[in-house]
């Protein structure tokens, strides 16, 4: 029997993202269900029950959640093809790090940088350009995180690239400007076709988070 | 050539105290190396300097930080005994998860019921409850999280079970009267060598955190 795969996710989600790449750069077909946030469908609920939150990879029935957990997950259970994560216990726990480092850091601060305005904005704004550079760093001249391959990290990070927009608008600042070697990895990962179908429009999503901004702002 | 281990840790850490409890299930000899807090040794400085936190692990010479990186790496490198992970990939995302969730409630919310007072504490210290209520459904009637194995989600766990004095003594509630099948586990697993000699005695902890308490209130 082949393998049924179904993705609870949310198109502007940084998380889903993550595991859209991961599936497209494994080959696997999957069936993409759309969650209409804030409302949950009972599915998600229920396979999720703890926090209720997308992404969440069902695979043959059984429920798998958080997105790096899902990432690892895929990558063991479809070894075949382009390994995501490297063999070396070693390297694994250095590029586990830094996608640690992203999961903890770019999702919060971003929301900060999109949401809030004065002091708290100019902060959050100044902390995230700290870690984009920490993280410029870390890439160097390599084309990818994982040395010459994508792997762990470009696919935590990449997400955030559809974000780019939003960030530079909202905080007024020039990622390109400051990070120039991070802002050509993201280039150089949207030249990948599981990355590109995977991110949506960055005007598109700006768009979309302008509307919740005002949504927010008006409760 | 024998491998050489270092532990950069301070004695009161839970997330110290989850990687020497990895160490002395596998039965590893290492070098522990006290921090003095929050003074940072040149070494620490060096081994972690993106995060600049205990602990690191120090593997001839090479560093790994983030304590349930560390300990997924510990158990990776020293797979003759005790296996920590499940082997298999469900059982392990499964796992991780609940050490995804340990980790990202139970400091930030201890601390709150720890430092904070008035209606911050009462909610941390309800959300606190929640979690344990949640730990608890999750372990059920089981010897340890990992079905009958002590496993990843213990060792996540377990260190706050040190912290469990500061939590009701601080937030006026009883562990032990609302989560008893928690409270019997905590102490089943202090019967393990390895847990309790990593672990410092709860009143010990309570002086020292009210001593940090008195500094932080005086500043």
């Amino acid at each position: 029997m082949a393998d049924q795969v179904i993705l609870l996710d949310s198109w502007a989600s940084p998380f889903g993202m993550r595991v859209r790449i991961a599936l497209a750069e494994k080959g696997i077909e999957y069936e993409y269900k759309e969650e209409k946030l804030p409302d949950k469908s009972p599915l998600l609920v229920k396979m999720n029950p703890v926090k209720k939150q997308i992404p969440v990879l069902i695979h043959n029935g059984k429920p798998v959640c958080e997105s790096l957990i899902i990432v690892h997950y895929i990558d063991e259970i479809w070894k075949h093809k382009s390994p995501i994560l490297p063999r070396d216990s070693y390297q694994r726990a250095h590029a586990m790090f830094w996608a640690d480092y992203v999961d903890k850091k770019i999702y919060s601060l971003g929301r900060q940088v999109w949401l809030s305005s004065g002091d708290e904005q100019e902060a959050a704004k100044n902390e995230l350009m700290g870690c984009f550079k920490l993280l410029e760093g870390e890439l160097g001249d390599k084309a990818y995180f994982g040395d010459d391959a994508f792997g762990i990290v470009d696919v935590a990070l990449v997400p955030f690239y559809s974000w780019f927009y939003v960030f530079e608008q909202c905080g007024n600042m020039s990622i390109k400007a400051e990070c120039p070697k991070l802002a050509a990895w993201g280039k150089r990962c949207m030249e990948r076709e599981s990355v590109s179908k995977s991110l949506p429009d960055q005007q598109k999503l700006y768009d979309f988070l302008m509307e919740v901004k005002q949504k927010i702002k008006a409760k």
